[in-house]
């Protein structure tokens, strides 16, 4: 999708801020977001998880405020062997949690694939992470692609711009200078803040 | 392949024995095995990598004498979250580490898969297994399966029965009493051996 003007992108964004979170429609379209708990405090990391390229961010949620605390990527040098490449990535989620301390960690769910080296390689990166945050005793939580795009853009097809348009309007920052693994990260633990405050946590998925 | 006799058994073990290493076939079919190194000392530690039940075996290698020095599985139960299992993973090759101080590491490359669910499944485990190992600067070198039974039974169809045998005969342990995991991750710090002090390791596959 691609804007002609600032007010069609506003426009957009209003639409697309209207329609979420999705969770009304999944209970069976009541018009009136649910209550939100102002109890709930949270902070939660996302990671958009990669070999090469891995995103993180992490925002704090109180009740229904959500602020960014941080974001980034971890980088590879694409020659690096695998076995580098893992212990940099389990490295710096480390150096992450032990210095911004989440309290939960959202992956994006892997469930389609090109073929099946491409799922053993995202695979190795994913336990990598896993087994570091796990460690760690931090819960982690999967949501598919088009689950989190519907959360945060009201559209499951969204593109990756338009998810950081979306990022930078709920989080009040600014994303043009943000790689797009970190605004996808964000937008991970956008959508997971969602499920947690709305509904009591009812439509949480089953902690990985 | 089942043995009638006892003579059966040990005829066949004889011949496998003979076909090992396979590095002379390799090479255009030299009839004597090349010289070994008498230099060459590593203490060897073989993975066969699962998400509940990851077998482990180290063995000491002195040029071509080989000698076991310790193996068992790192078991999760069936119903426990994917996230403690990987935990359960690390934490266990990590005190391995600390415990034997391995100067290499072997695991079984998986290439072949039912699907592409269960690649992503066995990819969480390697990479929990790879990133600890990358952690404590333990070169990783993997095998395909074929290749580990040829070179332990000379038959890269063998079943993980031979394999055990194979094991028991050329550590001179006894290994009835073993998990199959546990002996054929023997069989690959075994497989490594062989191609590590025959043909001064030119046969070595990369580092992963």
């Amino acid at each position: 999708m691609r804007f002609k003007s600032q007010q069609q992108l506003e426009e957009w964004i209003k639409r697309a801020k209207g329609s979420s979170p999705s969770l009304p429609n999944s209970l069976g379209g009541a018009q009136q977001p649910p209550p939100v708990n102002p109890a709930i405090q949270r902070r939660i990391l996302g990671v958009d998880t990669a070999l090469r390229c891995t995103g993180w961010g992490m925002i704090d949620i109180r009740g229904n405020n959500m602020k960014a605390v941080d974001c980034g990527v971890i980088k590879n040098p694409p020659k690096d062997k695998v076995s580098g490449c893992l212990r940099c990535l389990a490295g710096g989620i480390r150096e992450i949690i032990q210095l911004y301390h989440p309290d939960i960690a959202v992956l994006e769910g892997a469930f389609y694939f090109a073929n099946v080296h491409t799922a053993m390689i995202l695979g190795s990166a994913r336990g990598a992470v896993i087994s570091v945050l796990a460690e760690h005793n931090i819960p982690v939580y999967e949501y598919a692609p088009r689950r989190i795009k519907q959360a945060v853009c009201g559209n499951g097809n969204a593109s990756k711009e338009q998810v950081a348009i979306m990022v930078a309007n709920y989080l009040d920052i600014k994303t043009d200078a943000l790689a797009l693994d970190s605004t996808d990260a964000l937008s991970m633990a956008i959508c997971h803040a969602y499920e947690l405050t709305t509904a009591g946590g009812l439509t949480l998925p089953p902690e990985l």
